[in-house]
């Protein structure tokens, strides 16, 4: 059989609530899927599956909205309920105009909306929160699969995400565990001997866009996908996805838009 | 046997030039590696393979800067023949300073150095441009590979890229063929009925990352993989990668770098 990388959607997974052991639900439903979780599997989670499970659900209906948020309101076309949460969790708000608003979170990542989402949460009102700590998400859901298997994972958690100078949205990674994120080439010599010099593969960010080649983002109901295969990560314990942003001042391309 | 999406890897093709039969040469190895191609496989295959079978390598010391050329290598840590290269299918400049030179490709991609490139291309003045059109390219090699085979595949053309405020480079779609490069779910509806306003998924870069897993950066001399499963996507002759790209005065991100 020749050389692959399989991408395995774990297909119908039923609706998630605030404490339900997601480890657990992904592997009975792998498992009736005919898949068998192995060692150096990357597990790939949408976000949306850990924030439900998390509690991380807010009722905009309940949000007393800061005179911060109504006046961003007014400059945008969101309510200032959710200015208001999305300013809970951002450290920084880079543009907010029309339908452009656009923060740094606390986790350094910047993001239309501050990855503050309402599609496929149930109810009018109700707004999914990313993960409070989406690296500690993806390291409680590691530990888990281990307990529950004894192997050994590494897990991705991931958000859809619209870029610059880029029309439409991939799939990028926002919490990391059991695995170096990237795969560092410099100082490596290519096929003529030649020195690379920034060649830094973000291969978290596209196994998150792998992955969402086959969950998709409407009524699939397929927010995990199992990767397996890929032969160029490195397993490891310390590790973060922080190390994946750049902050403004060092970016290259500063003062391009 | 469970749902799934395979990338297999088209490892080891020889060294190419310029007027090589890139499609009969990805088909020959592809067969001793035991893979057959088939209807609705997406052939993948990195920009360097394209730009070394269309002849665009350049010796540098063949190249005349201009006074603009000059110029900018003086604010850049880049050679005047080299920044001259980038100019000539350059359609704007959008920073020039240290490390960063970010231009507008004559195509409308944005990026650094305007995605010419030194690595894995013989000679140590010998420099990689961009195909001269990544579609009309990806279209060649789908048409051959349909003449050889009788076989319809789409066609992704990649690049290795930096990004706005992510650290680490991923692949992304430069050139299209045969294949809508985009999934839009806008006006569909979720699980729960709402209607998905802004989700429109940029699936050629998804796939150009996908298959950047198994083609490695270095010395593994793999520019082409074939994606196998994609059940998203939507093929159609009419296409093109233009849209891929965001004008500055649409960005939703513009004044916030």
């Amino acid at each position: 059989m020749p050389d692959r990388l399989e991408i395995l959607p774990v297909h119908g997974l039923p609706l998630l609530k605030t404490g339900d052991d997601l480890a657990a639900i992904i592997l009975a439903k792998a498992k009736r899927l005919g898949i068998e979780i192995r060692n150096r599997d990357i597990v790939v989670v949408g976000q949306k599956a850990v924030s439900k499970i998390e509690g991380r659900i807010v009722d905009i209906d309940n949000i007393e909205p800061s005179a911060r948020a109504a006046g961003i309101a007014d400059k945008t076309k969101k309510s200032a309920e959710f200015v208001e949460i999305v300013l809970r969790d951002a450290a920084k708000v880079l543009r907010a105009d029309g339908d452009a608003f656009v923060v740094t979170t606390k986790h350094g990542q910047t993001c239309l909306n501050g990855g503050v989402d309402k599609s496929n949460v149930k109810g009018d009102r109700m707004y999914a929160l990313l993960p409070r700590d989406p690296d500690a998400s993806a390291r409680d859901l590691m530990r888990r699969i281990k307990k529950l298997t004894g192997k050994h994972v590494g897990v991705v958690v991931t958000d859809t995400r619209s870029r610059p100078f880029r029309r439409g949205q991939v799939e990028e990674c926002i919490g990391v565990a059991g695995m170096n994120p990237m795969v560092d080439y410099r100082g490596q010599t290519d096929l003529f001997g030649y020195k690379l010099r920034f060649k830094n593969v973000d291969l978290a960010d596209e196994l998150a866009s792998a992955a969402e080649l086959v969950m998709g983002q409407g009524r699939e109901a397929t927010p995990v996908a199992i990767v397996r295969g890929l032969k160029r990560v490195k397993f490891q314990q310390r590790t973060s996805s922080r190390k994946l942003s750049v902050m403004s001042r060092e970016d290259l391309f500063k003062g391009t838009l």
